[in-house]
């Protein structure tokens, strides 16, 4: 239909006679002559109808003079120099002057043009409007590159591309799942993968040695706005290795890609264990890009007499630290309030600071709990000088490290501290296991299949609340954008672990008797990792929000605009499969 | 943890060391000299542990003794030549000489072995020991570059992978959804798609061009044995086309896959249009690698006295016509009931027939209704020749055409009549519309977004019982690989259409409002085609099953032998998703 493509046209087709295909994305009449901007998924070139004697003219100018916004058209002309250069498009030096112009389709009034900024919901309603932007679909293709490369990277090793189920066996362990009622079990449902986990480790059991998948995964989750009911993981597994392998593989992985995608030239990833990150970042998954630290204080408060911090300082499990940040004396007293309202939706019960007047002067709440040189002992401590301020967290380790770290990233945006760049690492050594207080018991950090640090099965029950696991997580720029971990290979360590978790072994044999059978005959040794598409393609496009780089995303409200999912569905459809909605008190 | 694959140690590393890691394919002892066949993805080698002065020689040697099927082992040893080789094998003219045994994973006794051929439950059972088979390896691995293989040549193409989403809106056109309760939106669902043809269509709304996506689809049917709750398909779609382009784009796509995957160079395909291939074959998916051909005979049965025939000669939508089996005349009466069986599943009433004798004499119960001459003339008319049968069919045009399809395909297969090789072929203008007796309405031959071969709307209501669209199959030996058309993209028409097929204006509204939308804002012409991948990977594996090329495929019960899928779910976690399960009486 077409022998060009609308945004390659370029000097070298002057004096050429092409035909285009494409949308006008802008239509103007300046009475008998017609400009239009011809668009498809290159770009836009100008198509011009002008006055001439050529037979058929008329006809032309006058199809060209009822154009609208966004009609389909196919346009047949030569191409010629501008007069005016448009400098803000690539084929800005040529103009296309139409000899023929065909409506193919007729577009009604639209409820908003691309070239607006209407709200997301509308955006989300008429998707196909939105798509048509010149920056969505690059975002798109952005991700489809992301994608390809990935694969040809993988393929190019040796990677094995195996499909795993998307109906499969509900797991209760980890995220909700999505249910299936299955039409010919009446009573019994499918449920949809949170990972292909399982299904991954089984391969390795099976023979294969190393696998790949792009693969949709569910979770049925309050939808945040990094989050959506189905999501991409890059999911691997290796036979037969240990973390390095794993590690260094992925690593060179990520920034090739990263190289051929982004244009982005990756250094060597630190490593740093989760006990320094937490420490130091206040996250296991700092943002490197922030030059802030936390600074740990317990032995410059402890003989103060701050009850708060003289609770926590030097005690197992607690922490008191400190953040400076450079000219944060400017900030108001309402500024304050707003950073302690942040801290608190972390966890913190108050934010204690300390500001540096540029004449020096201290101003802050508990500088009286300390003798005056031990207050200037601890202000030195933390490198605070003249214009900074000083926040402190006191109380248990991993709450204050989270709202301690919460401080850091506002602190970081608020000051424009972030810089502009790609700060990749590694975090490792992960706790195995958490001690949930309410539950009174331990649940995993990464997920019941991931290896402890240690081989033998009664040192893991010995020291189970300070045993660290072979975790491992790719952060980039603060987000954890991979999570791996090297897998249980023996089925006793894997009922230790269940057992530990709290899972009995009649319940291990009901849920995970598959894999406890598989671990039997002849595992590898095997580990791998899962890297979240979405994020990696947003971070690469340049946009906050994976929804726009994804072609159908859903609300937070876990709705499809465009299409109306989900919605009701009429009784006999459901009595084929079993089930009936329940009534509002939920009987 | 290995310095070389098994399967791939050859002459040139003789007398180097090296580090494998494997299973225990086979394990023998011969009193102190033991060998064991080290099996990994890439094959088989032969390590040696014997009695040497080497350290702890006495060790290795007691490992080995010890060693079972499957166990999992790393090995260090020096590759040797072989005393005796074995040519059955690549690494044949070479072992290895253990100098250090670690057994990594101890395998208990096995359920079975993959040298045995159990019964393909407790291979579904214990599928990551059925698929360490090097049969299923390779079968998997025929699937793994075959989609590798597809991917590469649309990335360099252009085509851009998209991916749809899985939670989508139910349609109730075509199959049975899949329901998946929404926890957010009491009382509502999603549905799992069928296949992503709406959303490609949006995409080209949306202004991409050329799109693929290695699409998940799902039909909740019953099972037979090539078909899957959920399934595979290479989805494609192409904005501004007409067939032609699909159609020479895809069929180059097809044929160099075959070349680089299978090694096999296929033609040119044939085309032929819907009504010829049932005519001359008995289906929409001729398997053309069988020469016999049906053969219309209405004129020559006409004035015959046998009712059956002269009820159906000539009639609209009615024929007679006749299929001439070379060497059939050695069918016994009971094979013969065999044939008239088998035509009776696809609707025959009876199978009238005739044998010529090697005599020359004619056995045929139908024969009485002829003069003698005429009766000569038919049999001569469809080439009937000494130790031939000739089936007749008479009646309604497709069940006519499908039973004595089934009787052709049932024919070649018993009298060895398919030829050894690859035959593909176009298979075009099928009808727009099938009248549906029982229903009276019309239902759609392809699906509702498929244009017609008319562009008018009023010519299509005025001739909708004849109409064909613009919808293209390919068939490879019988196997549709791939279906698709030139959609719909104007409004008006696919209203018409929705209408024709009985779904009134509300409806469309409600179930399709989103699409009709979208051709409204300017859609271009589009059109595209979908490949059934598990298909095209048992083809090119050279297995009848599609399980065999799925990792972990359902049984024709719909269940997953492995986890244990579909399963009961709490009926706690049922009420966070709103429904309950119904009681047997389906209150």
């Amino acid at each position: 239909m077409r022998t060009h493509f609308c945004g390659l046209i370029d000097e070298s087709l002057i004096g050429q006679t092409v035909t285009l295909c494409g949308w006008a994305d802008v239509a103007r009449d300046l009475g008998g002559l017609c400009f239009i901007d011809l668009r498809d998924h290159e770009g836009i070139v100008q198509v011009v109808a002008e006055p001439s004697d050529a037979e058929g003219n008329a006809a032309v100018v006058a199809t060209a003079a009822k154009v609208g916004y966004e009609d389909c058209l196919r346009v047949t002309g030569s191409v010629r120099r501008r007069e005016s250069v448009n400098p803000k498009i690539p084929t800005g030096q040529v103009e296309v002057v139409a000899t023929a112009i065909e409506v193919l389709n007729k577009a009604e009034p639209l409820p908003f043009h691309h070239h607006e900024n209407p709200g997301e919901d509308i955006r989300l309603k008429y998707r196909y409007l939105d798509l048509r932007s010149p920056e969505m679909q690059r975002r798109m293709r952005t991700r489809t590159k992301l994608v390809a490369a990935l694969r040809r990277w993988l393929d190019a090793r040796g990677f094995q591309d195996i499909e795993t189920p998307i109906l499969t066996k509900a797991t209760p362990e980890g995220a909700r799942d999505f249910l299936v009622p299955a039409r010919m079990h009446s009573g019994e449902f499918y449920a949809l993968p949170q990972s292909p986990q399982l299904f991954k480790q089984i391969l390795m059991v099976a023979g294969f040695d190393r696998y790949y998948q792009i693969a949709r995964c569910f979770r049925d989750e309050a939808l945040r706005a990094d989050r959506q009911l189905e999501f991409t993981q890059l999911d691997m597994e290796f036979a037969w290795v240990d973390e390095k392998t794993v590690q260094d593989t992925v690593e060179g992985m990520v920034r090739d890609v990263f190289r051929e995608v982004a244009g982005v030239e990756l250094d060597a990833f630190p490593r740093m264990t989760w006990a320094e990150a937490m420490r130091r970042y206040g996250s296991d998954k700092p943002d490197l890009r922030i030059a802030l630290e936390l600074v740990d204080v317990d032995a410059l408060v402890k003989d103060s007499q701050f009850k708060v911090f003289t609770d926590a300082a030097g005690v197992d499990g607690m922490r008191v630290c400190a953040l400076r940040i450079p000219g944060g004396a400017a900030l108001s007293r309402k500024q304050i309030d707003e950073y302690a309202a942040h801290a608190a939706k972390y966890g913190a019960k108050g934010l204690a600071y300390a500001k540096l007047g540029e004449d020096g002067a201290v101003n802050s709440p508990v500088a009286k709990f300390f003798d005056e040189a031990a207050f200037a002992a601890l202000l030195a401590h933390v490198g605070a000088d003249k214009g900074d301020i000083v926040f402190f967290g006191a109380g248990a380790f991993n709450t204050v490290s989270d709202f301690m770290g919460a401080v850091r990233l506002k602190a970081g945006r608020d000051f424009k501290l972030v810089e502009d760049s790609w700060k990749p690492l590694w975090v490792t050594d992960f706790p195995m296991f958490e001690w949930d207080d309410e539950a009174q018991r331990f649940v995993a950090l990464h997920h019941p299949f991931t290896a402890p640090a240690v081989d033998d099965v009664d040192e893991l029950r010995a020291n189970a609340r300070t045993a660290t696991s072979r975790g491992y997580d790719m952060v980039l720029n603060g987000n954890e954008i991979g999570g791996g971990s090297i897998r249980i290979h023996r089925p006793a360590m894997q009922s230790a672990v269940f057992e530990l978790l709290g899972i009995g072994a009649e319940e291990q044999q009901a849920k995970f008797g598959f894999l406890l059978d598989a671990l039997k005959y002849g595992a590898p040794p095997h580990g791998g990792i899962a890297f979240g598409i979405d994020r990696i393609a947003a971070l690469m496009a340049g946009t906050e929000s994976i929804r726009d780089v994804i072609a159908f995303p859903k609300t937070t409200t876990a709705q499809c605009l465009m299409t109306g999912a989900p919605s009701p569905i009429e009784d006999a459809q459901l009595a084929e499969v079993h089930v009936a909605v329940r009534a509002k008190d939920g009987a």
